[in-house]
């Protein structure tokens, strides 16, 4: 699909949330990326199967491959973007792992000199941030608009 | 290979770092995973691909394949041994993310009720951790022996 089908596409479920199609900024057959609600760093993105299932083991080979696959085609051009060649990639796959939406997502999040106070603080963020913003009562990052990540998930979709 | 063979062979290179056979649990053509010698929690293993190259955007898309769908298996055999059904999983892809041996590595973490006192210190934790040993000073756990890692990787073998 094109960016510019994509940008004005139906959207994707990301577990129990209905993602508009101006928040996705990439999209396989198998594999769909979007920009964050509360991203911890500059750049912050989720890289996600299509079909909405909680576990990495539950993933086919081919969901595996093309979900990884697409998470280094990202991380490529989000290093390029934010001129680093450092990043965290995360799944926190289950419930006492963290995860909040009960869809595999993996965390892709670019880092750059003194980000975090100490290296893995982002990680204390990570564990904050609610894709539903459910925690927002308990964070002090506001959610960002809708118009912010239709503005971030455009400059992305054009990376590509 | 077969885990016997495995058990007598020469071991792997982890960067910098000879890993003895002994170490290593599994293998494929392009991807081995070997015990830890300061685990976070216990199951935390790592999972590499078998050339060495620092960054995950290095890989092939055979070799992210191969190292993904090594992960999967993996994770299940430790959930299952481990009694859970979450597991963290990361990179630290770059110096700038925590990285301490330049050679593409997958922390798989299997998670269990109560295992950090807040979910996310687990990250804190790998920060410290460091494969070659060299940040022992600054770290309260003593490295474990030849003899107990052998003993883990004999266990995880038989998993397989």
């Amino acid at each position: 699909m094109s960016s510019d089908a994509r940008a004005h596409g139906d959207g994707v479920s990301f577990g129990p949330i209905a993602i508009p199609g101006a928040q996705v900024f990439y999209e396989t057959s198998q594999t769909f990326a979007l920009v964050n609600l509360k991203p911890v760093v500059p750049g912050h993105v989720l890289v996600c199967p299509r079909r909405s299932t909680p576990k990495f083991t539950d993933l086919s080979d081919e969901e595996i491959s093309d979900l990884w696959r697409t998470v280094a085609v990202i991380q490529r051009a989000l290093e390029r973007e934010h001129d680093t060649s450092s990043s965290t990639l995360a799944i926190q796959d289950g419930p006492l792992a963290g995860q909040t939406v009960p869809h595999v997502h993996v965390h892709v999040l670019p880092r750059r000199v003194g980000d975090f106070a100490r290296n893995d603080d982002v990680y204390d963020d990570l564990e904050r941030w609610n894709a539903d913003g459910s925690k927002a009562l308990d964070d002090d990052r506001p959610p960002r608009s809708a118009e912010e990540m239709r503005a971030e998930a455009d400059a992305l979709r054009a990376l590509f």
